[in-house]
């Protein structure tokens, strides 16, 4: 295990958690903002710009959909901040890309990357399974990595907040 | 800010939110409930009506599926307590009623009803967005608003709750 | 009320509730594991061995897909603790064999037994009503069985945690 740590945020949607991010990165000199989303079709390409102008210019921002854990190595240790928004977006470009098969071995990668992170990082995820079982199959698939991502994740971290109606709670680490 | 006391209950489906609702407005000697469901079909009158048969005779009760800040406003300033049940199905009927792109505006309407609220207020709301993604962009686009709406109202209430498996937990406010 | 005493573990899909049922578990001397889930798939059948595997051969396994309340009874009071794994697929199963129309009774019947519960018992169930309300009115009955189903058990439990991303959260009962 490094010396950098790991924040965990997770919640439902628009709970709050990239807001959270960035709130938790304040303090950093140097930041830099790992975007997992790619900007497919018109929904997406503006959800994308909302939340890139709500960030600053102070933030450099890097497209990371698939090659995560490659991004993270490559990240300067020179005092940054790294925000990943969000591990459930690059989970569905696996899915998309690699199909459900790879899932297993890409989290393993992923939580060994997290592993040697010379940087603190501040990782947005999602909660996808507190609803009805979906009907198809692949969506169920999808709902059980995401699951083990976030409990792989958290085992890890440092810290894990959960978001509800904006309001952070802590589920492991120190109140701040 | 106003000296009205205003307290959020969320939760998923059936997680006992009704049912705080009316155990917190227990002590107030004057109680509005504020109903924003309409009996469209039968199971919706089914549920209307097994809500109303739960509470008292001592509730007086009002329909208020969409102009919801005018009836905040027009509540009487008697030491009396309004239950709104609940913001989710509101929003669901400006959706409805009004489309999606009303949204936006009729929160930030709604909150600055909040803002100016003479009575206490207990508030309903559903968590909606822990599932997987939902297939169809309408639904999308209203799991983003509820979210956005919960965190506004969160941020001006005193009190916030999430109730899970009828027991409440505290994410803003004294315990009591 | 007996001298056994209930834990209800709940939470989404993939959070740990098996892994911590089986951590809880541990100290005990004899361990009996209540499987409700049938083999009715490969999927299903797939899922099954994986999480028997988990388990050690000191387990012994009951499958009760549709009996909960007479397998509870007919467990040996012998410093035993039975996992129930999970409450909502034992729900579905009612659904399934007997109709949404029959569930009021067999939730009943079901907290009835816990009350008369001779042994520690450590019940899985599932939130499933935090998403966006399902298109048809099966699943919507289902959900809301669920939601009374996991009330009408943490009332009578002992001791009530929600499992986040594998990091257990004490609803009710004192922290370990």
């Amino acid at each position: 295990m490094s010396g950098a740590r790991i924040t965990l945020l997770t919640g439902g949607a628009r709970c709050g958690k990239s807001r959270r991010a960035l709130a938790l990165a304040e303090s950093y000199a140097r930041k830099t903002y790992v975007a997992t989303a790619q900007p497919i079709d018109d929904e997406m390409a503006e959800r994308i710009m909302t939340h890139r102008s709500e960030r600053g210019v102070e933030w450099e921002t890097i497209e990371s959909p698939l090659a995560l854990p490659e991004t993270l190595f490559q990240l300067k240790d020179d005092g940054r901040v790294a925000v990943v928004d969000c591990l459930t977006v690059w989970l569905g470009n696996v899915f998309h890309y690699e199909g459900a098969g790879a899932a297993d071995a890409r989290i393993s990668e992923f939580v060994r990357a997290l592993d040697g992170a010379r940087i603190d990082l501040i990782l947005v995820t999602n909660e996808v399974g507190w609803g009805i079982v979906p009907d198809n199959a692949s969506a169920r698939d999808f709902r059980d990595a995401a699951g083990r991502l976030n409990q792989d994740v958290a085992r890890v971290a440092d810290r894990v907040e959960l978001l509800i109606a904006g309001i952070p709670m802590i589920l492991k680490g120190e109140k701040r």
